[in-house]
């Protein structure tokens, strides 16, 4: 678990980016970054940071479950939070206010803006805690393996549900019941169960559509466990697929471990990207694989780094992130197939432990 | 189902609202917000909205989707779709561009801002589409209804697993996988189930905390349909409950028909709240009534009008709210009694049809 002393490190370790940006003060409205730094977990809080002192405002909701588990000084408000904040910019005399300009609203910026005492002015930040966060803790690595592990664990159990007229609503209903009762809080995202044709949708939502033979089935997924998130992809076929579909598979296959293979600390995140998407050109499936081939993750499913083209962040030890190629044939169907990885010195270790070998049920 | 002429329909009654704004159009960036007024149902999407003309924004990964569900024209863009709106401002001369101020970052502002053509303005709004919104059309109720009634047959089948030893998790686990074996395509948000103590936290997590014999249970669940929510909340008891606690139920029971008897078409909707606290009072509970007596619901789970002290809304036929008083008390337990109810002309009709006479497991 998370120590009390790690919060404060990271808020420390926060704090010091402060003077080369010009900061006495940073607001965190982001509700991951304020779980990251302070340990809260509610759906309503504004952080205020200071190199000195940390303040979370929450609501009455919050008091009983805020005074459990979170790190610093809190104060619970009844009505809106803003105000508060307001008065306490006045009241600790800060000037030079950072706050996160991708995660707060236009309407809360222009009410601070507007309620900041006369020579207080407010800096728009990007990405200063997203960046700490890249890189996981021992503490962190932990939490993810084990929402890698249930997930494969839901997934293996979930198989034993595909069958020719299953839905696909059903079958993501069994995989989000396993991992609940395997020990996650819940899914990391909507699970993906999408067959035959409708796997060329990378986005597709559950419908009452329902498996039939020889059909690909794709299943994309990931358990929340103590805050943390895993992710994986897989496509199985039900009864002998057609060779052009074991060839495309073979080639998503290949794609994905050549991804993996270039994944070390200090690459930088486009070489993985390049790797798959070479393998996929051999194949002429290049130009159907029309997303990035990963993400980082961790306290949200979709952190940076992005494994994409033309990223240009240095992958370092201690960060977990996906490779997940896909192919995607509008009409006919698609593959994807997809691990939680965690980068280390000389290579990555992959976490996700469910097999790879073209599965036929 | 709702159908493409209502999209239409709806977008005509908002284009009637741009010229007493001084709009000439309006830019669209809340996902529920753009669903109501087009269909769309993917995770990234702007939708800008003139008199004469609606262009839906998105990205590839949605291209076959949103072909199938959006009834105005589309564009996929490869990329953020900011620069894509700015362009799209400039080509079609727009000049008084409202958007909304709510439900758009400052980033988001920010660019649009330093990329419009001179002459151009942004213009904050507020509230536009979620008062068009409150009010639900029948087809609208209908989904609700589905909603309702998938979340009170998940309720019934968890109660057959509630018994001393079974975490809150798990019960959790098993409302969630009823809800959607019933037709939900999820949670409308995560489920609370909270047993003795901890039902003193409004809004608990379901915890690895086993229920014990003579405690009370709070669950609080919702089902989504068809994109619409419901929402009820029902505390149980495990074993004789202590005549004290008895007398709490009956109070927030009592409190709860109060609020629901002050519903009808042109009551303003802070009158259920007043008739709940009055009846709380009687007992000396009315301090530890410590939230609002309700809120709207609909496509999103939390939804204006709220019902609450100083809400000056006037209810009107066709809006769907919560009713939904509760006592907490820390360290001993909570109280909440939970239905969605649907204003009439003469009253309201309450959907919701688990009963809520004391039930003892």
């Amino acid at each position: 678990m998370i120590s009390t002393d790690d919060f404060k490190a990271r808020r420390s370790l926060l704090a010091a980016t402060f003077e080369p940006n010009k900061l006495d003060s940073l607001l965190v409205t982001a509700l991951p970054n304020i779980r990251y730094l302070s340990g809260f977990t509610g759906s309503n809080g504004i952080l205020c940071i200071t190199p000195s002192e940390s303040v979370l405002f929450t609501d009455p909701r919050y008091a009983v479950q805020s005074a459990l588990e979170v790190s610093c000084k809190v104060k619970t408000i009844a009505g809106p939070l803003l105000p508060a904040i307001a008065r306490h910019i006045k009241s600790r005399k800060l000037r030079n206010i950072g706050f996160e300009q991708t995660r707060i609203s236009f309407n809360s910026y222009n009410f601070l803006r507007e309620n900041l005492p006369l020579g207080a002015v407010l800096l728009p930040q990007q990405d200063l805690i997203e960046s700490l966060r890249m890189v996981k803790s021992p503490a962190e690595i932990d939490c993810i393996r084990r929402a890698v592990r249930t997930n494969s664990k839901a997934f293996q159990k979930a198989l034993h549900f595909v069958r020719p007229g299953v839905t696909e609503s059903a079958l993501a209903a069994e995989i989000d019941y396993y991992m609940r009762r395997y020990g996650a809080t819940g899914p990391a995202f909507e699970t993906i169960v999408a067959s035959g044709q409708r796997a060329a949708l990378p986005h597709a939502r559950p419908s009452s559509h329902s498996v039939a033979s020889n059909q690909l089935l794709l299943i994309d997924m990931g358990a929340v466990q103590d805050g943390y998130s895993s992710d994986m992809t897989r496509t199985v076929f039900l009864g002998m697929p057609a060779p052009k579909w074991k060839k495309a598979y073979n080639a998503v296959l290949e794609a994905q471990l050549a991804a993996i293979s270039a994944v070390r600390q200090g690459v930088r995140a486009d070489k993985p990207d390049l790797a798959a998407r070479k393998v996929l050109k051999k194949s002429g499936l290049d130009r159907a694989f029309t997303h990035s081939t990963g993400h980082g993750l961790g306290l949200e499913i979709h952190e940076p780094p992005r494994v994409g083209r033309k990223e240009k962040t240095i992958l370092q030890a201690g960060m977990v992130i996906t490779i997940e190629p896909g192919i995607y044939i509008e009409g006919e169907g698609g593959i994807r197939i997809e691990d939680t990885v965690l980068v280390t010195a000389n290579g990555c270790e992959i976490l996700t432990p469910t097999p790879k070998t073209l599965t036929i049920i």
